[in-house]
């Protein structure tokens, strides 16, 4: 667990999708409680005043004008708009990161339950969502990778963080097949590839792209039975998701 | 490459989708050519009659009846309808092998060029259809299994193949990014996967499933730039898809 008080570098200009609940929450307190927060986090979701939503815009995070609608990251429509009013906001600067946050999961894929309705939504949200998101604000990491002063790649100068899972790790399936979960895990190994395929396309115009696992959180999508292996370093006040992400990606990437 | 002359135990009972051209046709010539052909071969495919059919029935095979049709491997209701026909052939035995073939493939798909809907139409014919094809013939593969004298995990007790390729391999993308096809190499990476939890789940039931990477066959898929290092050990009158496929698959198998 990396502690938050280190002065790494923090990237000025943040977006990140599902950050209404959850991990993406989560990272967005994280982000703006280091020494040097970033100058501006778009901090989407798809229904800032909808019931599961355990923020919303002007309270919450002791930051309000960050909140960004953006109703589904597999909707070329909705990224289009988003797109603009970054652009906007960003006043010709580049974008440094973008965190593939959202996901969809379904504890009841098993292999004789799964559907292909229930395979093709999670693949969209999973894996096409993130494809989508990243072709469209491709240019401004690229602005962002071109103006930085930074050698090199990392999460400070261009980066794109796709949030994945050991779940969709081929080789780890068989320690933890405790649940099937198949639309989700055959969408992570899918979003797995995806960022491998950025990663090597990607670094010659100086964007970092890294798939990250951010250990068992417990989320909606974690549930309550998280083992306290799993959430070491929280600290009292803290939901489980702040500390223990943060920790695991920026030691990664 | 394996002779084909070696005594290796045929499956009874076997059926393979895309049988119409390339891999598939070639699978089909092959299993037949073998001293000890299989009983039968339900040799699915969409349009046995279509302008791009290699075969017919009752010509180009030297066998008429195995040729079914079988509309689109992702359409749960053509599948049913083919379960019905294989089930009443079979009259009560098992159904030893079924070799999800049929894929496709869109050369053109960069991570710049591909959209939601080409990632959504591959990764449903190359993984949810191989998902549902495997739910569908689940029982009778568990029939064959329980039938079988053999012990232990086999293509001639009870197997699934899924057709995969090296381009689906996470850790291999950087020696073969040649091509980034983005929509198939996404959606082969989900198919390991899938192809991982099948066998780790129907294990116990003594059904064997693998992924296999049949090599670089010259067909409509493969192209015609398949290099001498791929064709090795085609013989004359044969087509590349014949030889390398069978060596390759029987070898891991
Ligand atoms: N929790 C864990 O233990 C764990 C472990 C490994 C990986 N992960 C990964 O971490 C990420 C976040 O997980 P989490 O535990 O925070 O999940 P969560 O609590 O269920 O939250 C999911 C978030 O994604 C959003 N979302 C879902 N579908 C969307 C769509 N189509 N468009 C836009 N937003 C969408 C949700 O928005 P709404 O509120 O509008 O539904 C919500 O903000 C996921 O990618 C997950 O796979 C989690
Ligand atoms: N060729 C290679 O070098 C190579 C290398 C690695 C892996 N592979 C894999 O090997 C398999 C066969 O490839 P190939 O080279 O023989 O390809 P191919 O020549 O393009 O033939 C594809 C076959 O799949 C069928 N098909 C496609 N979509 C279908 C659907 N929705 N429902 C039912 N059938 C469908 C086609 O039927 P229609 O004739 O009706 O279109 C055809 O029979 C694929 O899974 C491929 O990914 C090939």
């Amino acid at each position: 667990m990396v502690s938050l008080t280190h002065s790494f570098p923090i990237p000025r200009w943040v977006l990140l999708t599902g950050s209404n609940r959850g991990i993406g929450l989560g990272l967005v307190k994280q982000l703006l409680r280091t020494p040097r927060p970033p100058a501006w986090i778009f901090a989407t979701c798809r229904d800032p005043a909808g019931p599961r939503a355990q923020v919303s815009a002007g309270k919450g995070w002791g930051f309000s004008s960050g909140l960004l609608q953006l109703n589904d990251v597999a909707d070329p429509s909705t990224i289009t708009k988003a797109v603009k009013i970054v652009e906007e906001k960003l006043n010709g600067t580049g974008l440094n990161l973008l965190i593939n946050n959202a996901g969809i999961y379904n504890s009841e894929a098993s292999l004789e339950r799964v559907d292909a309705e229930e395979m093709i939504k999670t693949y969209k949200t999973n894996v096409v969502g993130p494809l989508l998101m990243a072709q469209a604000f491709l240019p401004l990491l690229k602005k962002a990778a071109q103006e930085s002063t930074e050698k090199g790649l990392s999460c400070s100068r261009a980066a794109i963080i796709n949030i994945s899972t050991m779940l969709g790790s081929i080789e780890k399936t068989p320690q933890c097949f405790f649940k099937p979960v198949i639309s989700y895990r055959c969408s992570k190994a899918a979003l797995n590839m995806l960022t491998r395929c950025q990663a090597l396309t990607y670094r010659e115009a100086g964007i970092l792209c890294v798939a990250l696992h951010p250990g068992w959180v417990k989320t909606d999508m974690g549930g309550q039975e998280v083992g306290p292996s799993q959430v070491q370093g929280t600290a009292p006040g803290q939901s489980q998701a702040e500390t223990q992400v943060w920790g695991d990606w920026m030691e990664q990437s």
